[in-house]
């Protein structure tokens, strides 16, 4: 046994020693104050259907075309040029470029949990030599802050995103060892976690913060993987946000970058959208180690404040291009949205702890809001071009897909939500099963009182709205089944083997279904994907008398390549007739549209008049998907549109 | 005679040797493509009314105040230490503060024209030595690039502020000189430009650029002052944007200085808001000295942009906060507005030049837009406190009116366009007299023929329509009296010594009355100031389903001061129920407010609903002048109001 390991056995509690291979995206099985249980992403096999073809497309298009231009872009030579020092070799890029290669490294190591790919995995072995060959006997690691810049480090914290790279490479290194066992990463970013350990913390070690809060989830994380209670400590440290004086930041630095003040002081979100949300993942993690009353009190505030004033309906996050932050309660823009897709995955990211604490469907409603509009539209249909912003109203003349961007955070969040995208839909908790998500797929894994369990889910989601459910447990036992019924399936039923279901499904609620389950039961349920208006609240200025259409968790926008008369900016939905839905197999790899006479507003009359803007004119109207905006090419698109 | 007024005689056209005493805001007497003459300050007499106490509210409390803000600030040290190298003085303040102290110069200056103060002309010759003790022998003055800095003089053109200091200088000298007839500045200013006259140009002289474009303007009025065409000329290759490679201009400096590419190439505003509106002011100039059919059509281009898609009904400008920029078409956000008073100035600057060329009575109706509201929203009641941005909505927490800022381009702005005022109310032209401004006021002036006149206006304006013009020309002659129709005059009556007019008032034109007058005549319009709702074009994306409301040429607010129930956030208007007009002199200096029993929406509802917002509250609603927002001190306020 190597003596890092035995070290390492030395604080291991219980749970953290479940096999690697048994960890999900988050090990929670020892975790105190987690009511749910994340599956392994191995557990979960998608099968041919609506998210399957996105993670195929992220698997095979996106994760190999943009490790070529990161190759290109100099982000590994950023790497090589530390390991031979007189290469000649020059630093490319901003200072964040080795959380772009992490989180690539994340993504692939996902993948192969689902699709087994031997040369992927030599390339990623690679790669982390390739990494670890720049790591500093020290530990510390940073293709920046190096040379003439060694003189800068930790200096600059509440821009230098030193430990932003840090946080990524652990999660990637943890990853990667739980998809393949390898802890070569894991062991680097270890010891670079305890070098920060070892010299950072409350005085008289050197103070530390999170200029852009990421490292936090990290470290719970760690915690999790190795039983080292330190890791969590130091994020106890970070979160606690007591280095203002030392580190001398300025009230803006406490807004902008979500940090530096107690986690627990805060009221609302605002700031940094992606900064902001990391932080509150990272508390929700520590809450849900430690339970501490005031982190869930906050926790909560904070969700509540998100959903109830700073979501767009498309699940994007971050109204303001400046300072990519939160805008005041209500501020949600359309053509101006900044809606980074990092800061959607963050809101994700955050509501799937929430909903690890508390089992509470609305989290889960949140989540797949967002997965299927504004996350979903961040990768093309091609998985070679991402949006960084994902406005819900654009023009022609607006490039938002785009190939690279030279800050490269969102095309590897994207990858790496896609390749592990199974493990969002099933968790388990001591009584049962819980079902998040629906589409086809397969489930192979355990209930928690160690029966094996199948579970395979055929569905017509999200274009229709049949789901049934086929369990095979290793034997007859007694537990709940929990479904989520969404918030949009306003009238669900439920058949078990054909019968109706004496429970009465309540939409944004879980269906808890307890029975001795025994191999062959079907679970049917047939969720209301009817089309519906959603309408914002008055203070959402730009939305009012507006409707948003939306069928089953699919968002729809009307863009003008589908609609050849009227400008879409012009188009108003008519409220006295309907909307109808089509299957069409080959738009868009196969998507239901919407049609609807709707009316066309004369925008001719000058900027300002005494009369109100009149709507005379029947105007087609065809609506695609939100999330394939500008997917065959530039053209104005809008989502909310003005009922008449 | 001094050697170098017996130069500049030789340059002189004939009409520069008008009288400075007769020059008026701009000296357009001979300008070949004006069909408007200006007045000069001196001969308008505003009288007790609304105008009246804004411009003795500039005059008596905020010139003085600022000078002392200004003193206190650095902005005259910044001088003085130049004149004394070892005074330790520090250079205080942005790279563009002098241009502060030459802006509040002109507002004092022209203050002078119309409340003579020697203790003020006094202060202001003392400040003009302080100045030019400043200045160096070649010529050069600026107080940022001296010492250390000397050698990046010319090196930052697109950031550097050192002809748009020079520009604010040269206006400030040529309003002294009118008002005074004292040329030391003048001299001083002449000397800077006959340096960069001299050394810079075309190749093989040094390239030149308005990184901020605003010299254009004053060169264009000196050309006029001295009659030197030289000024013009460097006015032309200003504007004629060939230093693009010499200067390495990027993309994004042609959009956002709106320099450095043929003005005649532009076809819409965009980029910093007041450099571009500086810009077109300074082409328009060039228009009327030239008449180049290029820059009348860009004109026109520009000018029907601005108009028709990217000015607020308040007359402000600038949407963005990000680059104080335009937006794109119909990007008109209420809180997020950024609306600088100095852009609705440049706007109104921009307007006053296309109104000189056309006479078109659209460009007077705009400037009578800004200048009551999104102008005169920029200073407080009080005279002290000044909005740099003018939203048309805003919260309680928003700090919007503060005594100072860093940047201070916004106070003495608004100072030099309140204590001039009254030279925007009246023109001349061949035939005749125009009144565009409706005040208690007197002209004492001439007509161009020669013919001594004095006209008259009492009324009650801005909240009753009554307008009484009375007429004294020196002896019975035939000229047209023009009278501005506001575009919200839909039915206006004319009496000519108390007999109806044959001649038909229309919206947005001016009656053109042509007769003998004679001493005593009288004209008497009643305007239409019923209260009338705004609507937007649909394309607003925030201004759908609402109206802004306005009476006369105020718009109004909803402000929470005024409004103990609902928030004014959630306040609806009530298509059934009528607007009511009150007079009350005793709140805000004497205002119209308006009542309404109007609608409180339920914004208690969630983000997003299946279900449109419900009004079923009656809400009393009490609505102020716009201009005087947060002037009792912040408070939710809000300009548009959905319609129920």
């Amino acid at each position: 046994m190597r003596p890092v390991l035995a070290f390492l056995l030395l604080f291991l509690p219980a749970a953290a020693q479940v096999p690697a291979s048994d960890q999900g995206l988050l090990h929670l099985a020892s975790t105190p104050n987690a009511r749910l249980h994340p599956v392994p992403v191995r557990a979960v096999s998608l099968q041919p259907g609506f998210w399957k073809s996105r993670q195929d497309t992220a698997i095979r298009n996106s994760i190999p075309t943009l490790l070529a231009l990161l190759e290109e872009k100099g982000t590994l030579d950023n790497f090589r040029r530390l390991a031979k020092p007189n290469s000649g070799i020059p630093r490319r890029g901003p200072l964040y470029t080795d959380s772009d290669l992490y989180k690539w490294l994340e993504a692939a190591a996902w993948s192969l949990a689902v699709q087994p790919n031997p040369k992927l995995e030599a390339t990623i072995d690679q790669t982390i030599d390739t990494i670890l060959a720049a790591q500093e006997p020290s530990g510390y690691l940073n293709t920046w802050f190096t040379g003439d810049r060694s003189s800068l480090r930790w200096t600059q914290q509440t821009s230098g995103h030193e430990l932003y790279c840090l946080g990524h490479m652990t999660q990637a290194a943890i990853a990667y060892y739980r998809v393949t066992g390898k802890r070569k990463l894991l062991d680097g970013s270890t010891k670079f976690i305890d070098y920060l350990v070892r010299d950072f913390g409350p005085s008289p070690k050197q103070p530390l913060l999170t200029g852009h809060p990421e490292l936090e989830l990290a470290r719970a994380e760690l915690y999790r993987t190795t039983g080292n209670r330190q890791y969590l400590d130091l994020a106890a440290y970070l979160l606690s946000g007591v280095e203002r004086e030392r580190l001398k930041l300025s009230n803006r630095d406490l807004v902008y970058l979500f940090s530096g003040k107690p986690f627990t002081g805060r009221t609302q979100f605002e700031g940094h959208a992606v900064r902001a949300l990391y932080a509150a993942t990272g508390a929700a993690d520590y809450y849900l180690e430690t339970g501490d009353p005031a982190y869930r009190r906050t926790l909560e505030t904070l969700a509540a404040d998100l959903s109830s004033s700073k979501m767009f309906v498309t699940g994007g996050v971050g109204s303001r291009a400046s300072g990519e932050a939160f805008g005041e309660p209500f501020e949600l823009p359309n053509r101006q949205a900044y809606t980074e897709s990092c800061a959607a995955i963050a809101g994700m990211l955050f509501h799937q702890r929430m909903l690890a604490a508390t089992g509470d469907a609305r989290y889960a409603d949140l989540i797949e809001r967002a997965l299927y509009n504004g996350i979903n539209s961040g990768m093309s249909s091609s998985g070679t071009l991402y949006c960084y912003r994902n406005p819900l109203a654009a023009s022609a003349s607006d490039r938002i897909r785009n190939p690279w961007y030279d800050t490269c955070c969102c095309p590897p969040n994207l990858q790496r939500t896609f390749a592990a995208l199974g493990a969002y839909f099933y968790s388990t908790s001591r009584d049962g099963l819980w079902v998040h998500l629906y589409d086809n797929s397969t489930l192979d894994w355990r209930l928690e009182s160690g029966t094996a369990l199948k579970a395979q889910v055929q569905t017509g989601q999200p274009w229709r709205g049949d789901v049934q459910v086929t369990l095979t447990p290793a034997k007859i036992e007694e537990f709940t089944l929990y479904f989520r019924i969404p918030s949009w399936s306003l009238k669900t039923t439920v058949l078990i083997n054909g019968n109706p279901a004496a429970e009465q499904p309540k939409p944004n609620t879980y269906l808890a279904l307890k029975r001795a389950w025994k191999p062959g039961d079907k679970v049917t349920l047939t969720l209301d994907v009817e089309t519906r208006l959603v309408y914002a609240n008055p203070r959402v200025s730009e939305d009012y008398g507006k409707a948003a259409i939306q069928r089953g968790p699919i968002l729809y926008a009307a863009e003008q390549t589908d609609n050849p008369g009227p400008a879409v900016f012009d188009l108003a939905i008519d409220h006295r007739n309907p909307i109808s839905a089509e299957f069409l197999p080959s738009l868009l790899g196969g998507v239901t549209v919407l049609t609807h006479k709707g009316l066309a507003l004369d925008s001719s009359t000058g900027l300002y008049a005494y009369q109100p803007p009149s709507a005379s004119k029947p105007a087609a109207m065809t609506l695609i998907p939100y999330y394939a905006f500008h997917d065959r090419g530039p053209a104005n698109f809008t989502v909310w549109l003005p009922v008449r």
